[in-house]
């Protein structure tokens, strides 16, 4: 006979294998599309070898560091396997448990990858006979990648907690899907910005060419970029930090009872069957806007969650404070919506922050950019103020007088996993993006014309702006996740201290110690670094390929003029993209991992607990900050183009395209890959608890 | 006879009048230097007369807001008046208090505008006869601000001090200093880079005329602002930092005993008196650069006062612990020092930051701004992790087995103490920026010849680089002030509970209390909104003046072409500039103390100290990242400019200009204002903390 929590984890498996199931139907459906165009099938490939290629590399990278950190782990987690009572079975099971979960991370991107790179040309050809079977085939595309990342995060951590039975070996999963993520996301986000910015530069800039001209040398390398950075990379970090705050709340669970870890379980499997409902039912209707019909999908899984889990909640027994644990959930979900809808109002292009942005761009770049950065300066705001409020709110909902000391971090672990439970239908929407970006130029390359062209920019716009959304959800979710994992610290902190022996009992971190305000300051300025570090990275490659592209322009006779038969040397720029990427992935991640083992190392527990949350706080601010002034940069470059101020070629034009290449590594690149460090430093050091505790310099 | 510490009070007295005296005798000396060119006079005199009014303009607008608080003060503070236990005589003295400590800020920035705006017209005419001469002028004019404002704040705080016996009074004082240098601040940045953004891009942009060509109707605003942005504003806030460290010491002090009083005026006695000394040894050597000049005499007083003391320390029974707290003074003043090298690195045009950046301006103005936002965020790192150390260091020092709980807090203090206790020298080092700067301006109005604008421009590159050293220097000062503070804070809640009856002890706030967390992220996320405010400021009358100067050019015949006789209309830009910047300068420092009185009556007194804690992490990181990009923006433009990558007029050069353009509000408006936004924001919640402990909503 099964366990109460058991049930739910079969339960959980079901669910993935369903989402499999569905995800295999999706692609099968994507795949009988038409597609008979020549000239967009010889690109379409083109893309697909360059992002294969890329993977492939960067897999390679990965696969060598991923071995050397398992050395590590087998070595010396949770303790010095030399040490008395090391057990060299949990040993293993750590190991396994990172492997395993750099693999599912990795598996996700490539399968994203791979229907992504289908889907492009047959949602192109699709806009031949209208919007709406384009739409259809955009999102269904997107949405493979949006069930096989919630399917794989789900069946991962179900399978790994009912064989290991050991909270701290999800803890390893979570770091290698998490470890994976930071150098995907990093390297991904290098390749896709040095590729763009290189083509608006000397494309759209120079030589005044339009975007996605065939032209370009650098045009295959951006649309490889869309999928290994947005596809790929992004998929990498939502399904980590899905991971990691099923890992988080079992870590708590697993102290409060078997009614908990069921809890989170079932609200998992709802979270993902939800969105296997919500992708099913999204169409556009018959006088819907592309952006209309994305929204609309993503209230439905909403909706059906809430209903889901009201009805489960009424029905399974899962303990006497179950009405507020659901509560603290959906607090989180409604949070993440509203941290959506907040994003949304700055980058929105009929909103004043847009029109404001434009309008100063008639002053000149320099307006452009002051602009930009205060406006998303102050859309920082909202967001941090929601999510301190849902975190208060879910802690003080299970702070019960009498209650575990654990339950409220409980209930903070428990609104993250509410608000991620809808994210199989986020990255769905966000897969879409790049899929009709990838579309749009296929159009434009195999010569569809303008009717078509039309369509699949009005799908390449809803895109943007979905993706806007998605990225304020992202961050919230992964500022409450990581608020989750302090907690799971603190749990991995004592029950380590317990093991060793050690008297520490640690509550919290009490800022007025010198340790911990030293590791909040140090840790406060990571974030800033690491990204600094990934934006120079764009700026040293694209000046690398934009170097290329011009002597292309020089030596190939009859590119510039588009003579018939003259193409570029795509392949030259992929490769300086890949290359580029590969250098500059690993040094910022392992600035961030490294900082965090020294604090660690040098002030130990209290100043990790500091270092972390310094990097919480400092990391949200960075990242909401540069994803939506770089979506405002984004939006107003395209607000001017639609005619205000001036209109394509104007000067106000150019100030506005200065911003957004501004924009571009800030909201692809750093922006959103802080999400990620800041998990992976939290799960660094709960991995490490034990050695801090053992070898600190300052006791 | 005296008490011990009243000793060192008369003491405080004593040299606080010597720097009266010595910056008398300063101001003598330059005021009888020569000065005859009529065209010179006249372009002086107008910007006297606009700096002037600008000030009279807003010090009325600042007395109608400082008669507000007053009343609030006296009615509110240290608790309701109509409260039982409330003490009349208690509530007059806090409302004397600040008004006392707005009238001292106010005044040291008339003297100092006072004296630059005849130091600027004497240094230009000194340089016909050579740099040694026109240094010296330009540094003793900047020399009576910093005598000026360090002998207010030593004389202030002493007088308060023995006057009331009260360190809560002395809070008022340090209440009153501050928030009129909140305003100050940001009213002369948003005035000073209004001018200078308008100047710039209508003349050196558009115009292709130098800079402080006088046909530009901006030169002469643009001129003002250099006295009332820089001369008065940076004025107001070392006034206030100064003020805070040593209120701050002097709230622990009390708790500790008789001798920890004497050693903080011992200690502020011997930095001006250091000061002094330093500022009379220095002069330009016969071979020296002028950089070399104010750095020799930076170490020159550094070293002064490590000397004394240490005799003083030797000499005086300041209790068991006396050279443990001097070590942590020590400490302060050296990493104080090293933060400004750190600082320095990132802005000299001899370093690879200044180099890449303006390569990298080669390739458009996109990247430009890129390199400069990264540089800038690395450079946060040295400095945060100095600030850290050196308040780790302080607290470890002092933390003695058996020892009050209060010292380890006590020796942070004290490090902030010995870092600001050079503050007379950066003071005065600083303020030769501006004056070297109008100089510069004047020889060219007043036609000297290129030989003068050699000597004139060398001195103001200087003022320009060491101005990078000592922004670096405050803002570490006001880190450490504001820990400080914090222990204050602490200080001042355990007290007000205590007299309220109330059983609170509260030792430190622990992160993982919900309260302190949702305290935290709200308090990081307000300097980057109050940032954002004064940016945008700048930004919406920069466009306004740019509009008016376009309309001069239009309107007055021969202007553009610099037909002789023919004068642009001066005062309206400057009216421009000093309406707008009296619009602007209230909104943002409102938002701050709002938001803080908010969050204290909604989470009490653990929220509070989360959001302190927020707002000095966050504050730290945004405040060295605006100012270092800034410097960094400002030094790549003048390095193009000496004939690098093109040289001036060139697109690199264009790509440059437009760096700086956007570095100028972020190194002259928000960075510098946010140490002041911090520093308020902690004494309004020390001075509230009866209020909050009995009104907030959750307990």
């Amino acid at each position: 006979m099964l366990d109460m929590h058991e049930i739910f984890i079969v339960t959980c498996i079901v669910v993935a294998a369903l989402a499999f199931v569905f995800a295999f139907w999706l692609y099968a459906w994507v795949n009988k599309q038409p597609s008979e165009n020549q000239k967009i099938a010889k690109v379409s490939d083109l893309i697909r070898k360059g992002a294969n290629t890329f993977l492939r590399r960067e897999y390679k990278v990965l696969a060598i560091f991923a071995g050397f950190v398992s050395v590590l782990i087998f070595v010396f987690l949770p303790q010095p396997i030399w040490n008395a009572d090391a057990d060299v079975i949990e040993h293993l099971e750590m190991t396994l448990s990172y492997i395993f979960g750099t693999v599912f991370s990795g598996l996700a991107g490539k399968i994203g990858i791979q229907v992504a790179t289908i889907a492009n040309k047959k949602t192109a050809e699709a806009a031949q006979k209208g919007i709406r079977p384009s739409f259809l085939c955009g999102f269904r595309g997107g949405a493979v990648m949006g069930m096989a990342v919630v399917g794989s995060s789900l069946l991962g951590v179900a399978l790994i907690f009912w064989i290991t039975n050991n909270a701290t070996a999800l803890l390893g999963f979570s770091f290698g899907a998490s470890s994976l993520a930071l150098f995907a996301k990093a390297g991904g986000g290098i390749f896709t910005k040095t590729a763009d910015v290189s083509a608006d530069l000397t494309g759209k800039v120079e030589l005044g060419i339009p975007e996605d001209d065939p032209r370009n040398p650098a045009v295959i390398a951006d649309n490889v970029g869309d999928n290994v950075g947005d596809v790929a990379g992004m998929g990498a970090d939502l399904f980590d930090s899905h991971v990691a705050s099923l890992s988080a709340a079992l870590v708590m669970a697993v102290a409060l009872g078997t009614e908990y870890i069921a809890l989170v379980f079932c609200y998992g499997a709802l979270g993902l069957f939800a969105s296997i409902l919500g992708v099913a039912a999204a169409r556009m209707g018959k006088k819907d806007e592309p952006t209309i019909a994305l929204n609309m999908s993503t209230y439905l899984t909403t909706g059906i969650f809430f209903v889901l889990t009201l009805l489960a909640t009424i029905v399974f027994d899962f303990g006497e404070h179950k009405w507020r644990i659901w509560g603290a959930a959906i607090i989180g979900l409604f949070v993440g919506v509203i941290i959506g809808v907040a994003t949304d109002y700055f980058t929105d292009d009929r909103r004043k922050p847009v029109h404001k942005l434009a309008e100063a761009s008639e002053k000149g770049p320099a307006f452009t950019i002051i602009t930009g950065v205060s406006y998303g300066f102050i859309s920082v705001l909202p967001a941090m103020v929601g999510i301190g409020i849902s975190a208060l709110a879910a802690y003080k909902l299970l702070d019960i007088p009498g209650g575990d000391p654990l339950l409220p971090l409980y209930g903070i672990s428990m609104a993250a996993v509410g608000m991620l439970s809808i994210v199989g239908m986020i990255i769905s929407n966000d897969a879409y993006g790049p899929i009709v970006d990838n579309a749009r130029g296929l159009a434009e390359m195999g010569e569809l014309g303008d009717e078509v062209l039309d369509i699949t920019d009005s799908l390449d716009s809803a895109g943007n702006t979905v993706k806007a959304i998605t990225k304020g959800f992202a961050i919230g979710a992964a500022g409450l996740t990581v608020i989750a994992l302090l907690g799971a610290f603190i749990a991995e902190v004592n029950a380590a201290a317990n093991d060793l022996g050690v008297n520490l009992n640690i509550t919290g971190f009490d800022v007025m110690d010198p340790l911990v305000f030293f590791g909040l300051i140090v840790g406060a300025s990571v974030p800033a670094v690491f990204s600094a570090m990934l934006m120079l990275g764009v700026d040293r490659n694209a000046q690398k390929m934009v170097a290329e592209i011009h002597r292309q322009f020089d030596e190939i006779d009859g590119l510039k003029e588009g003579v018939e038969g003259v193409e570029p040397e795509y392949e030259k720029c992929i490769d300086i993209a890949t290359t580029g990427a590969l250098k500059e992935l690993i040094p910022a991640g392992l600035f961030a991992i490294l900082v965090t083992i020294i604090v660690g190392f040098v002030g130990g527990v209290q100043a990790i607990g500091g270092f972390l949350t310094g990097n919480i706080v400092s990391g949200l601010l960075l990242a909401l900050f540069m994803s939506n002034s770089g979506g405002l940069w984004d939006n107003g470059k395209k607000y001017v183009e639609s005619g205000h101020f001036g209109g394509k070629g104007s000067d106000t034009h150019k100030a506005a395209v200065i911003g957004d290449t501004v924009g571009d590594p800030f909201k692809d690149t750093a922006g959103p890959s802080i999400n990620t460090q800041i998990t992976v430093v939290s799960l660094v050091a709960s991995l490490l608890s034990t050695l801090f505790i053992l070898f600190s310099v300052i006791k």
